[in-house]
């Protein structure tokens, strides 16, 4: 038996005494930073979840846990340097509060920190753990290189997109699934059923995430709504209507500030895409239900990451 | 038997040869373009001849080979990023040819890339060879990162600096022979010894870097001499310098130019620094022949590691 509060807790506490080198603390006082930042712990929650409702002891996964929060921090860290970022979590980046080579080589060790937590496997595995942690590594710069190239691109099609989130946000939460079954001795049918539920909640999470930039509400969400159609950001949205209407599109894009952002509502509207989109982030959220419903788990476990991919669908920030 | 000039085109070869995933191919061209930017293969070399000297086949040690080329070309990267350089071997850097996002993210693909070619183990020893490489990253990230400190900082002495060089250089030349003897099944005294070999070599190899930036000749050397001085670079020779007389650094580095150089030098010749690093760079060559006695093996290998020490401190490019 297990809950999120508590999986959420454990993992916060052992991200506190994670060991550093001694030195320099120039180094390794931006990864502290960098992981004190706060963040919901969802992949690390279901790496151990993972591993508890396949039949270990969730303690078994915690390294790995860890590495993989590690990981997603590392990522964030580099992200924002390449997005140029001033804040996050309502502080200051990293290269703002000191600067940027020290960000890129704090980001670097965090990786390796990664890696280093990731083969540390209680009940063997190691070899295993470290190659899916490599892969889904691979993939998640693979992501993040299309996001940058399709900012200079003008004909990405919806497929890409979703290629594009599956790579950058869905392979890193399946991964994070898939090594907490592995760290329980799981079958490899578990294993990639747990990976096919993360894959299907990570897409359903960063859909949720486009759709609330423009349809949240603003007292919740904590970021202005509209950003992404501000920035011309290729989201699922904007890449449907472009492609059921380009011409009203370009008309609505010509406009500045709020009124873009109405005029490209407008355009959402009359093509039925926020209820398209609810449609396609409910189609992800039942494939990971149905996912988990093919493992061999008590109900309570099941429970579980089902009520998971339910508030990754509805959430409201 | 092997020689430098065979292990040196073995690695060549098979860095050519290295699998990419597909797409996107603006991730990996970058990660090709560092690959095939030249460089001496020292690093790669010494595994492969570590392996061979041991008793393997130096084919068995291949892919660590290339994971530490790689590692080392990722650092090369994302240096270059951190020193703002626009040129490496005579070609524009990364960042100056494509963007500085992209070279942050294909150096991020690098590291992982490394991971999965130390993985790649012929005969087992896979988790002992990913632990020594990540051991080895963490102490790289430590130079690097002591290396930026110390330019902030007026008070550095000349144990530091031997220590950053220790850790930025001399680590992951040590680190390249250890895994080289590891994938010949060598036992852990001779490991060690091999390592030794390597971090001497190393320091002497970046002392001797340092030495020809002031006293190389400018028609072989590829870069101007004096840079070092110009930009106040707190080598041994200069933190020596500052340790024996510091007001006459202080009043040689007023000047600018040619005339600092000049100045700097005369203060260098009064301590007879330029003896004394020689003696310095002996010693470290001395020290690395001395562990490479001690471990048995044929007496054409050992003179292979036996040259390459020679060579390391008396080049002149």
């Amino acid at each position: 038996m297990f809950n999120i509060g508590q999986l959420t807790s454990y993992v916060n506490e052992n991200i506190g005494s994670i060991a550093y080198p001694d030195t320099p603390d120039s180094l390794f006082e931006p990864v502290r930073y960098m992981l004190q930042g706060g963040g919901k712990r969802i992949r690390p929650v279901l790496t151990l979840a993972s591993c508890a409702a396949l039949g270990g002891a969730y303690s078994d996964a915690i390294n790995q846990a860890l590495g993989i929060e590690m990981f997603h921090n590392f990522t964030l860290l580099h992200d924002d340097v390449m997005d140029n970022s001033d804040t996050r979590h309502g502080r200051p980046t990293v290269h703002r509060r000191w600067d940027e080579s020290t960000a890129i080589l704090s980001g670097d060790a965090m990786l390796t920190m990664a890696s280093q937590l990731i083969m540390r496997c209680a009940g063997g595995h190691t070899e295993e753990a470290l190659g899916i942690f490599n892969s889904v590594a691979m993939d998640v710069y693979r992501g993040q290189q299309y996001d940058m190239d399709f900012e200079a691109r003008t004909n990405v099609s919806i497929g890409e997109y979703l290629e594009m989130i599956r790579l950058k946000t869905g392979v890193l939460i399946g991964g994070a699934c898939r090594i907490g079954a592995l760290m329980a001795d799981a079958d490899k049918e578990a294993c990639d059923a747990m990976y096919a539920y993360g894959e299907a909640l990570g897409l359903a999470f960063q859909l949720q995430d486009d759709y609330l930039d423009t349809y949240g509400n603003p007292e919740v969400f904590g970021k202005p709504i509209g950003g992404d159609i501000i920035n011309g950001k290729k989201t699922w949205l904007l890449l449907s209507a472009m492609d059921g209407d380009p011409d009203a599109v370009s008309q609505a894009m010509s406009y500045g500030g709020q009124q873009r952002i109405d005029a490209v509502k407008e355009v959402y509207s009359r093509l039925s895409l926020p209820q398209r989109c609810r449609e396609l982030i409910d189609g992800y959220t039942t494939r990971a239900i149905g996912a988990v419903m093919g493992v061999a788990m008590d109900s309570s476990s099941r429970a579980v990451f089902i009520d998971l991919a339910h508030k990754a669908a509805v959430r409201d920030k």
